[in-house]
């Protein structure tokens, strides 16, 4: 097990679907838990402080509002905690962004765009792969095709 | 004891500084403790568990920024739990306010504004006086006191 | 009666509806009311100065907009006035959020999140249980409910 | 007695001075007074329902925070009453702004820009107006003046 | 003709349209007109310059984005302008908002709420009624009519 | 003449300053005035409608708040119109941003940063320079100048 | 070729089409090119370098988010760079708009509106106009044809 | 070296310092240095490009306004990139803040709140440390001493 990935309600899993596509591609173990600061407390507060004995070296927090699952595990751990801001109807998700971004001194997430699953993911496996060189690989092939993605649409448009 | 005052940072003393005055005057028993979310998780969520057979009936907690602490002492408590935002020197509060209100359903924090602190101990009185006739004929006075306060503003600025 | 619950439209409706689901399933008493602080503005000042007297605990008050009714409401009681923001169409409810919350020193209300009936709900329930030892009880009980259906739902995500 | 000037506050004073001073130009007469709609509410319920009957035709509202003030005179009287949102020291002046403003169907108010004492004095000035053709002079003769010093002010930069 | 109603755009017609049938209801005279502040400025400065020698007393100005419709028709007149910020598909009207309601000293525009269409139509009624008795007491009627409604309204989710 | 700036007010004379040093280092000729959207329309309305036929090539207009100017000039022109937002006291400069850029379809306003007086004449430099191969030179060589500040800033850094 | 425009992705095709269809109107040469700051940064950069000697004279970005397309491309060349901030699902577009608009200082981009693609079209066609006479006739003409549709439409609605 | 610091602008420079000194005290090996998105686009793209190849783990990018750094940064690298927004004197950072944190799918930024310069380099010292044992205990007894630090704060406040 190499990822963490929690979420704070199970309607959060569009959120992070994205980003579990990409570790199955790039085969990167991970382990999907829903697990919430406020209904589980504790299990989130045991997640996070057993996850570096539990062989995870990286946690993904998804929550929505009040987000404070990111924060909550990054008490509890000195493991990177990459936090994503779920959209929420009533204000786009604004709430989730200053809740899992705006932290105070001394406990960091690492936070992505609203809705950011795959961006997490990747960050993910940009962090993993300062000890795996094969993942860097992967890594740079996937910035390649990226922009081959990008040339092909050019291309497309310019034929309309 | 009766109402237990929490503060993620001792800088956000002045915050609830003007809630604590007013529970002197209406001796209205309390205890101050600084607690953090992020940085003492553990008695966070052990002064929550156990406010309530410590005998609290009430607790206020105020934070800034990513303002986890109200939101992760409800998650511990079935006791009211007054929620003040701390102003930020970056965006104001609005951070801190959607942190303490957007809370998911099943774990409510009682918010008051920003900077709030005597509001938040006028809530935390309003509470307690369902149990206690006394207090509430001390807060009727106290309303009659503000509403002669407007009147005396009134008739000096009329004299200007 | 233990809590009223008033609305500013009768379209606020489906805003308090899973509030009063929970007093039903909780058997807390309650009274439903349309009443407007701009269009039925002596209703509502009547309601909630007479409440307590008329056997009401804890109050609840919904509106959308620049919603007063909450604020109107607490100007006319000590009883503790639960406030919740209604979601709107143009401004996804950051109106009604700060119209309620952001009362000014002497008069607080009780925030919870846009739309968060049910929270308000449990709300009123926690300062309830303060005089009812079989509530408490109900209350820890609906804590560990909600902590099962956490889990629960953390189990089937690990079949999928 | 023509306009009634009601503050939430005495230290909004400072926002609505300026345009008394545009009151004692013109000639206006107007009353100025202090009053709640949180502290004061029967008072600011009996100033708005009798302002018609005493004289007066137009109400200027200032009120900062959840500024319900203007909201609630509103609902008293068929006068017009003009909303002055005050700024605030954390959120600048947008509660202030979103609690005068977006006033449900069937009670509006007039609301100037944050802080917009003045304005808020031309625009009762403007509408008394159209019983008053001597008023009438003096308001065009107002705009030509400000014109004036715009040009005045163009030719001083062009010595610059 | 009493009102002239100003649209920066035909599109802007459904946020009016609840104004007129209120000045319908209530036998007050109006134009609509169609004028941009940006696509017919000398079209909007006549249709505001000669207005008052038109006979119009009141004039409401609904404009969306960057809603300059309301500001630029009072630079031209000095009959009360009563602006109605368009609900815009990207940021909910607050654009429209604060491009209406923010006018510098000098030029007030009376703003109401976003796509508050009857509400302006209201307060030019309440204006226009400074001059008639007539009108006087239909909009105190009309007052009397709310509270019914919402007496109704209070009535029927009882019966639920 | 080639640049026409414009302030809606004499204050804001010191956002504008610094592209008017950029003008001279440049010696770029411009012409500075004061006019208001709202206090001098025709004067602003005839500056735009003439500046071409004055031989300005292109317009800035810097205005706060509801700052229409720019839109208002860009009315009467066909000349490319720079707006400026200027930071206000109490909303930062959102409303004159909002107010500035968000221009309806047909009539845009180039919009630079809040305060942003030097990246508006610098955008205008570059305007001009597309029929001036002299300027083209001294762009290129500002460009040059910029990346060397930033080298040697970059360098006593390092000496730290 | 004169206009060079670019889309941080195809899916922002939409937001640019308005545009083109202008350009094609008025025989405006321009070139679309799909190119993403992030994700093809070297042909981004190879593009704007290389832009004003391969004939463009002015260039058009458009991206949405974290858009910093227009702003990278600013950075490579002198060429007039107009950015378009595009709508996004959670924030409208308030995200595309403070990332495009508030350049620092020595790097000026031209923002228009939330999804302007057709104002960013105009605004080129001003900038083009200095140098060509036949383009100024059509831009006025134009001008004259928005002041005729708007003519037309208030006939229209008066017929009703 | 092992973590690359970079500034859009020296004067960013007391954002990161906190950042800075927390590497001192853990003997982490930084270099700084100055480099702008806009103003040294090719030496941000080399420092980049090459900061694998030069030994460099993680790259801190330090940015105010239009917030390009750290997303062009990541542009041109498979590094973990940290994006600290700068305070803004206008929008309080919140410009900064949607710049850094709101990238496309594809290309990451781990964004940290507000000014958070020391968070920035805890976080980079949490990725280091799954590379190291030693740092591990470090940043574990970095807890261990800021949850000491708050206790210290708890027991002195209840000496007041």
């Amino acid at each position: 097990m190499k990822v963490l990935v929690l979420m704070g309600s199970d309607s959060d899993y569009k959120t992070v679907e994205p980003g579990l596509k990409f570790f199955d591609e790039f085969n990167i173990e991970y382990q999907v838990r829903v697990c919430s600061a406020h209904r589980t407390p504790h299990i989130a507060a045991d997640l996070a402080a057993n996850a570096k004995s539990n062989g995870f070296r990286v946690i993904i927090a998804a929550a929505g509002k009040s987000a404070h699952l990111a924060g909550v595990i990054a008490a509890h751990t000195i493991l990177p905690v990459i936090g994503i801001p779920v959209k929420t109807s009533d204000l786009g998700g604004m709430d989730s962004l200053l809740s899992t971004v705006q932290m105070p001194s001394g406990v960091p997430v690492a936070t992505v765009a609203i809705d950011g699953g795959k961006n997490a993911a990747i960050l993910a496996a940009q962090i993993l792969a300062l000890g795996s060189e094969d993942l860097s690989l992967k890594l740079e092939q996937f910035k390649r095709d990226m922009e081959q993605q990008v040339i092909q649409k050019d291309m497309e448009i310019n034929k309309k």
